[in-house]
């Protein structure tokens, strides 16, 4: 096929990222501190399950190493010992259609940025979060995956107002899922609730990890759809992800939230880095 | 931000594309005959429509004169009179995060092929098309848009055996909503059934055309949601693309259907190109 872009030809090429084409890949963002990753492992098999969920081959036998050996080269090309690495895994490049060849060797981008503070006082105080109109699709077989298609939350990036840190998300079917970049628990009556991700929204490193230091504590969580109108009822909550850990949250909407002493025991647990023991 | 591709070292850079990232972005594929598409202006607004609902800037200020000014280029480049022109406008180049500058200039990426020719039995005899179990995403606010975020087709044409021309989807309220890259309409007592794209699915340019057609021919047609349960209660369908036209279906799933006169009306007048009219 032959390729012009901006007005300029390209000439005639066989084939084009497929991740262009259709975001036809997953990813994944990790915290790098001190040039390491806290949840190597975790991320090496979520990306396994996403690659495997999209019929998509491994490009590599093991993919912790793979991360590994990412995560030296970029920490030493760019001499940044603390950042951020997204690295994205697309099926491959090929013609128009929809339709792909299997036996086609995926690409693999690794991305390594500086990483972003937060002020404490989000940890301290807690945020505040707006409800959002931009909806989570409701589409079972791509739930729970960090896959490429990810237009609603750049939708629901935009719509978020500058009064809020955050903003969350419910799907069609009236459930809270998440926020725009992060996953949110909530607490009533010294038990956390975190909505069930079956049919829509990405399950979160940080959420997991939260939920087996939940596990470990015995601390009572249910996973489970929680819809929005019940958002009320709750006393506090969080909100979580690999780079900024966990912060408190202090509104929704209109609606206050106490930082209860259940959600300062998670949100510390996270910051001072026990939730990786 | 430092990149790394299959590890090689590409650098440092400010940026990289949102089609890779987040796909960021709305497509076209349109028909060109002998030079030049029949429907010109439907693709040029259908565009408009799919950037605005995006917030992304459009690339001119006449999109009609913009998909004129590649078809020709393109069709000069290569020779190819008849061919299929695919045209992507992506938001932009960004940093990692789901946010953008409204101000940054979207990139045009165009890309012509040569033209697939279906066998004359698939208009005549019809096809078959499989019950697909992979869904089509419910979020009003993508639904009826060409955009990026396509990985349900690349898994619905997937799950699609060599047994059948094309494949059924439905979503998650169980209303069937499109094929894997056409859209489709069922007949019942000489009225006409399209599924309601307000939650789903992609509205295509054909039909769109069939649709102004039924119009100006007095043909009943309604526009509505199709449970999936109640596609046995239909007698006749057929299926159609900006690039194939539209061909009867004559099995879906198990169940055989009929190329009623009425089916055989409006595939014909597609062949012959009356529907442009």
């Amino acid at each position: 096929m032959w390729v012009m872009e901006n007005n300029l030809s390209i000439g005639e090429v066989n084939d084009w990222s497929r991740a262009v084409q259709f975001g036809d890949g997953v990813f994944e963002t990790m915290a790098i501190k001190d040039g390491r990753s806290q949840a190597l492992n975790l991320h090496a098999n979520r990306l396994s399950l996403g690659l495997s969920a999209l019929y998509i081959p491994l490009p590599a036998d093991d993919l912790t190493s793979l991360l590994l050996s990412y995560i030296n080269q970029l920490v030493q090309l760019s001499g940044v010992q603390s950042g951020v690495l997204k690295i994205i895994v697309s099926r491959a490049n090929s013609a128009r259609g929809y339709g792909f060849n299997s036996s086609l060797k995926p690409v693999v981008t690794a991305f390594y940025s500086t990483r972003q503070e937060y002020p404490v006082s989000h940890y301290q105080d807690g945020i505040a979060l707006q409800k959002l109109h931009t909806q989570c699709s409701v589409q079972p077989q791509l739930a729970g995956l960090k896959h490429l298609n990810r237009l609603e939350n750049v939708l629901a990036k935009n719509e978020l107002s500058v009064d809020f840190f955050d903003g969350v998300m419910s799907n069609y079917l009236g459930n809270i899922i998440e926020c725009t970049a992060s996953n949110i628990f909530f607490e009533k009556q010294s038990k956390l609730y975190t909505p069930d991700l079956l049919v829509s929204g990405v399950a979160g490193i940080m959420r997991l990890l939260i939920m087996q230091y939940c596990k470990k504590n015995r601390i009572p969580l249910s996973v489970q759809d929680i819809n929005h109108a019940d958002v009320a009822s709750y006393e506090g909550a969080f909100i979580c992800n690999s780079l900024m850990g966990a912060m408190p949250v202090n509104i929704i909407g209109k609606q206050e939230l106490t930082i209860t002493p259940l959600v300062r025991k998670i949100t510390d647990a996270v910051r001072s880095g026990k939730i990786y023991e």
